[in-house]
């Protein structure tokens, strides 16, 4: 294969955590993130939200998904999501394997809109009905769509409104918040959510995503949940060794801006060739419209059939933080 | 500190298995699982076992009992356990929030003896009493000590006579294989056991257990489950790199011997200073029963006060691959 | 109120079931189930399938419903149902909180299509999506419709391409089977299905559905899941003297009969009055369009506000076993 | 059979219950408890609790058991149970159904000493134990034993401490309210527990358990957790029907002194006899052990076979509401 623009987690870790993996080796650690170099690494973050946080390195994003919702849940409560979800679609069930229900609100481009869940919270009715008691959202979304500020300001009124946490799913955070339309930074989430988690897995780590609870009602007890669902890693320290390196000289936010700018490069070339795209994200995601004969042209490059839109084959094609430029250059000198 | 018997996952990996996950920079992969690494580790296994079987490699011993006998249990089916058993006590509940309860059995030193199985199903009452469909056992247990051929062998026709899966925790199986006592084969655990897993955590590696699945009708739909319950890692080609590693030139049993060795070195130096035990255990760990003013000599060691046995405290010591005679030696001489 | 069209579950139970209740007096039974009263009710039941079935009493449509699709049901599983399916809408998440995904397809007039459950099957994506293992559908439905023979042996057989057990939700079956168009018996639907209720509660017994388990794999352990979900009745006798009673001289059809008689008789005189309809429900519920000053005629008469259509109420009417002609007539008289 | 002492669930129900559900024909009724036959049943209870309380009524008490238990408890929490508890034992693993463990403290005659949950307590470790946040206790026990005001007020004290809810579940708190050494009253227990349960099912109702939740925290969406577990019963007035009949004229009180009446004169007539007992009991049950020939005296009546000591079996003989005197003397006079 010359290029695989199927996903993000193609490539093993960012050379940097790699060093911080290796750095690990002559020394012994305290059990289950209960160390020095987790403790540094939840620093290094809880100092960019400007609200205090509990900060808990998990090992993949359908599992912090599944916990931190567990978390927020009581026996009889939903979560809303969009339809296209990933918690909806792509994981296996993995809510409704905690007892509860994914209610679903139309996607717009990926996206929740406020007035949908108004609709939807209208319609319920006592008891025979679920009572949803939280909002599932992504940033960026399965379809490389960002929120802007504004939109997720109204959904957190939205959720004030109703009764609901506010949870954002940040698998590809990173691509969201070094997008060039982006106007919400770290803080700005932290403020506005109940809980969210910071991808490590899509953005340079070998594993990892660390979860950031804001609001005090969900911190008590997580840890229990967190070892519950078989997700308290023994060695936690390789989860706070990569956090610490990805938040030390922002390279985070270097890694996240190298796949986004990848991606935007690729859509630009098959922009300037003529080829329409599902949407206009502007992350690490892009989605071309392609023709057989166009789809042709990408043989040797991986990638994923996302779906159909009449006769165009909708193709998702992804960067990562080790894209290099010549794989981008190489498969748009085919259009 | 001058050196922690705490456990046996206090250091990152070793260097071999460092080496591997190193060896993957510079490759794109197919995630989760479905690599050729993960596949090259897959049939390394295989080929030990002398039966053909589905490996699933899973990222730690809680996700891993979990997963498994969830896959094992309809809804109204029990597993049952040694009252000492790690899924009973040390794993918050993860059993029971599938949904399914932990029948226990006495322990003796840790082991589950079939004629207490034999007696729990005799006095089960049809409807209103649980239905035990599986039997956990650990190997080494939870307190070092191991099962032999014989008693295997036992559980094995109990668990036919009562149409009860047999499923093994191996999480320190290198440790139990390689005490001088042991009469048991990876390949004889294959033939006895319907499913177990192979510790990495415990031994070794930075974090991983292979799943072994020999009874076929355990065998479909399992992906789906580690999907479904958090567990299937996207860079599954980490996990396949470090079993790898540790089935290459025999690192498994290699570093298990040596943990084994120090362990049991440091029991004979302290047997030989007149302290007694709170078992015979062969493997990496020893339960030395201690005065106060014994325990005192301990101090700048890092250990687990596992319990009280009359005046005496009984005191955990866990040696690892990576523990130097040095610290064995050093602590020895305090007696 | 002069009379309330809202449910078919407002009167206590049918003379002929109350006396079989007061029967019970003056004796002892043996409890949960296992008794001759039982016996005979399920004899009675089974005499009608023409095929050997297991038959058990339950106490209402969401538990009959929660059990027997968490029999159906492996962890990894999901239930299809139509997105206006009882389960999926007016059951507090009763099905998600026994761990599945309730996965819908487009309802017609309350039914499934069986391309429609082809088209799911086509999209699925191995372990990142669920695995559906079960198709509910209700007959009568939500909406009052009914499947014909033709409907269902199509169903059966996307179930039998695609793996999927068969499952009828027969809350409202007696007015399914009495409606003029019906063209399936008892019989063809032990035949075609997999599981099945037959609904007491709605159609003159005090509670209580009988669940028929056709398929031999469905069959053993239901008691056990009865039990744990707490629907297995001490006094299981008072559920086999209602099913008797409803199996004597045709009562539950005769019962059922009436109902739809009385539904229809309504349906035709709104609809003399110019009046239109959400759809031909020929049972015992139907759902004239009214405007808000034909609302105003309902004044005293109880009903549900089932939705809107454009500018018009969707307005559910229900008779049952019970309601008087002279209600009807009095209703249709305001018109 | 001449009579059976099985249990006191084995007549239909007392004939001021029956005639109450007659009285119920010839009017219709807001469906799932929204009546007023259910709020008169309701105040009734409440008048005598002296506390402000909700009252919910359900079907059964296993279904009781599980529903209030799982809407105390966060995913992470345990519920702690005597080893003998029925919760822990004939409920088929109902509680481990909704994902809790059930945590077992020694039974001391059915009962739960405050100093073994103190002990429980102490010795838990966080994050990898589970984390209890009720305790169940049953009165009368399933040994027949009851709870005095000191030992019920130890309780609630020992629960203050830990941060436990104390449920009671009260199947038979008839029995348990009106034997002889009973100290108890409802509105003690009101004012002790933060929910428990009054039995009709084995104190003269068809069916039904009267939950009374006096917590304010655990109010709220409880109807909702009884929709999803399938426990909100459509015809809820045949419920508040029963429990009205029950609290007029004190029968639910007269009942239960008859049962117990009968089966202390069971008693006193066996030690008479010198036949020793299991504990004292009482209650409406008593255990006499029997020698081989003294249970052959027993042939033609029912009772079951509770277990062994020593060479003696344990029988269990319930009375009920409906148990007549000539049924006691006739077995008596076999001795």
């Amino acid at each position: 294969m010359i290029y695989s623009f199927t996903n993000d987690y193609s490539e093993v870790a960012a050379p940097q955590v790699m060093q911080a993996l290796a750095a690990l080796a002559d020394r012994q650690f305290s059990g289950y993130g209960c160390d020095d170099v987790c403790e540094r690494a939840r620093q290094a973050i809880i100092a960019r939200l400007g609200v205090p946080a509990d900060v808990h390195f998990l090992i993949g994003g359908t599992q912090a998904n599944a916990i931190m919702i567990a978390g927020m849940l009581r026996p009889w409560d939903a979560v809303i999501a969009a339809d296209s979800g990933h918690i909806n679609v792509h994981e296996t069930g993995a809510i409704e394997a905690t007892g509860h229900k994914v209610q679903t609100v139309p996607s717009h481009d990926g996206k929740v809109m406020a007035s949908d869940v108004d609709d939807l919270m209208a319609g319920l009715m006592p008891e025979h009905m679920i009572h949803p008691a939280a909002l599932y959202v992504s940033d960026s979304t399965e379809e490389g769509t960002i929120y802007t500020k504004a939109e997720l300001t109204a959904l957190r009124q939205c959720c004030d409104r109703h009764h609901l946490y506010l949870y954002l799913d940040g698998a590809r955070l990173g691509a969201a918040l070094m997008a060039a339309p982006n106007d919400l930074s770290l803080a700005d989430i932290a403020r506005l959510c109940d809980a969210f988690y910071i991808g490590g897995t899509k953005n340079g780590a070998m594993f990892g995503e660390a979860m950031v609870i804001v609001n005090d009602s969900l911190k008590p007890y997580f840890r229990y949940l967190i070892k519950q669902r078989g997700a308290l890693l023994a060695k936690g320290f390789a989860l706070g060794a990569q956090f610490e390196a990805l938040f030390t000289d922002d390279l985070f936010f270097k890694l996240a801006g190298h796949a986004d700018a990848m991606a935007q490069r690729l859509a630009q070339g098959l922009k300037a060739a003529g080829i329409g795209f599902l949407n206009d994200s502007p992350t690490n995601q892009v989605f071309p419209l392609l023709t057989a004969d166009q789809k042709g042209r990408l043989e040797g490059y991986g990638y994923e059939e996302w779906g159909r839109k009449g006769d165009l084959a909708i193709v998702r094609l992804v960067c990562s933080w080790a894209t290099p430029q010549a794989a981008v250059d190489g498969l748009l000198a085919r259009f």
